[in-house]
């Protein structure tokens, strides 16, 4: 019974006859969870519901499994959820707030099932600070825009400041599988900036507001440089401090769209675009298959073959 | 040329030659923002998309348009965008920052197409304070979760506070608006919390976190009622904040689907969710008829006849 479970970070919990995970559509009676969930051990999740589908899709075609694999969330859902072998697939949207929705319901659902050893890993997109388009930024370090490793909430009226944290074994062995794949793009370890906004808040001067000037804006991007940031995005903190929080652990793995060092406005074409955008994934793919969290059949996938260059 | 229009509110806009709204997937070479925009009295925008496409569906079909309308994003979008008549359609997503991005690339698009007068209408879902589960508040202020009327950014590093504004004109016809209408629910006007999240942020005890008492819950959220709360939910501030910056208005217009000072739990059939979820667009959808958003065809359509109780 989910509700005798002893691991709730939130003890409240247990008070609860059901609970409604509501933005995924699904309660504790929908099924059972520990059956269910129970093996999991990985979860992979990215702002668009798009791109996580595709994820899923091509890691279920790497299992021999069905694809597409079946949607978990229910009707009236936000969000999409899939489970192939050991992993969760969930989209969390954009920003940070209604990321936490994501991953406060995804670490409910964990809860229930009994996992107590998760590795929530992003996939992401973002813009780069002094390294090219097309660069694979794996985070050591989720800082807010005044470079704190904190995320704030402000809660019954009064902030909250959380530490973030990293699993730097999964950093490490990221870099590493990155390196022996001889991924056609580069791959940096840096700190990351989680920004509340897209334009003002990362130094954009192409929003519809800008109250700096264009030398303000280098000078804060080039500080931010200096600190050891590597690339601006909008949820790091929110899913650094959470994991932290309730001891699940969590690495991200972002994509650069653009090197904010040089400009603001991102103008890829809709190929070039589609062809970065895939790859975090095709990273992190390797690293489920090496982990346990995806069974590969062991032929040699199409995506594999996309990472050794042939796009 | 877009790039001559004297009313930006960011003159960093002058100098750029092409303009990528790049999360509605279309830029100012795609075409003629006057010709395509210039008559745009209103932005209408909820945080799902599906929920945007029905109801840009039935103004379009008031407007005896085809159904469904053309959705003007690219194809690498993040959101959805339809125009009705005089009337915009687009999603924003949960939460503040996913807000943003969609009202700082909407609010250039109308820039470029020189809309000096423009109502956003944000038509949302929330928790309310004191009010029944299918209640319309119809905001007369938004504040943060410190009771606020203020929305911050952390701007290069440094806290920026923004005041929010409501358009009360708007608020006082949507008010009569709904008299007429006999709506068969409780309609009310107050004050809306947007918070940062849903769980703790909310002053719910069912997150994956939970740091308070139920006693300390319970007092915040009576504090809440007593400052003329009546509703709490995720995006307020950011649209009211940026509307009054950028010489737009605003009003919201959400329905609550759970009253916070009894559960936190939305427990609502599919049916029932669908149903007050639709409240909002049937008294907005008048709104927009009779202020010329939408040449109404004149037919009772059937989206009136569910208004005067026939669901």
């Amino acid at each position: 019974m989910a509700n005798s479970h002893p691991n709730f970070t939130n003890k409240h919990l247990h008070n609860l006859k059901e609970d409604v995970l509501y933005h995924l559509g699904i309660s504790t009676n929908s099924f059972n969870f520990e059956e269910k969930f129970g093996d999991v051990k990985f979860v992979c999740t990215c702002g668009s519901a798009g791109r996580i589908i595709k994820f899923a899709t091509a890691m279920a075609e790497e299992a021999g499994q069905k694809t597409p694999p079946e949607n978990i969330a229910g009707a009236a859902a936000r969000f999409v959820l899939f489970k192939v072998d050991r992993t969760l697939f969930v989209d969390h949207g954009m920003g940070i707030p209604s990321t936490l929705i994501a991953i406060h319901e995804i670490t409910k659902l964990l809860q229930y099932a009994g996992c107590n050893d998760v590795l929530f890993i992003r996939i992401g997109t973002s813009g780069g600070v002094g390294v090219k388009a097309g660069t694979l930024v794996i985070s050591n370090n989720c800082v807010n825009t005044k470079f704190e490793p904190i995320q704030e909430l402000c809660i019954l009226g009064k902030v909250v400041r959380r530490p973030t944290a990293v699993d730097m074994n999964a950093v490490n062995e990221l870099k590493s599988l990155a390196e022996s794949m001889k991924l056609k793009c580069d791959v940096v370890v840096g700190a990351t900036i989680a920004a509340n906004d897209f334009y003002e808040e990362q130094a954009r001067l192409d929003g519809a507001i800008c109250s700096f000037t264009e030398d303000e804006k280098k000078a804060y991007l080039k500080s931010a440089y200096e600190n050891g940031i590597r690339n601006i995005e909008m949820e790091g903190t929110g899913i650094a401090a959470h994991c932290k929080q309730v001891g699940y652990r969590a690495v991200l793995v972002c994509v650069t769209l653009v090197n904010r060092l040089e400009v603001d406005q991102v103008s890829l074409t809709e190929k070039e675009y589609a062809y970065l955008q895939e790859l975090p994934g095709m990273l992190v793919g390797e690293y489920l298959k090496k982990n346990g969290g995806i069974n590969s059949s062991g032929k040699p996938s199409n995506k594999s073959a996309a990472v050794n260059g042939k796009k």
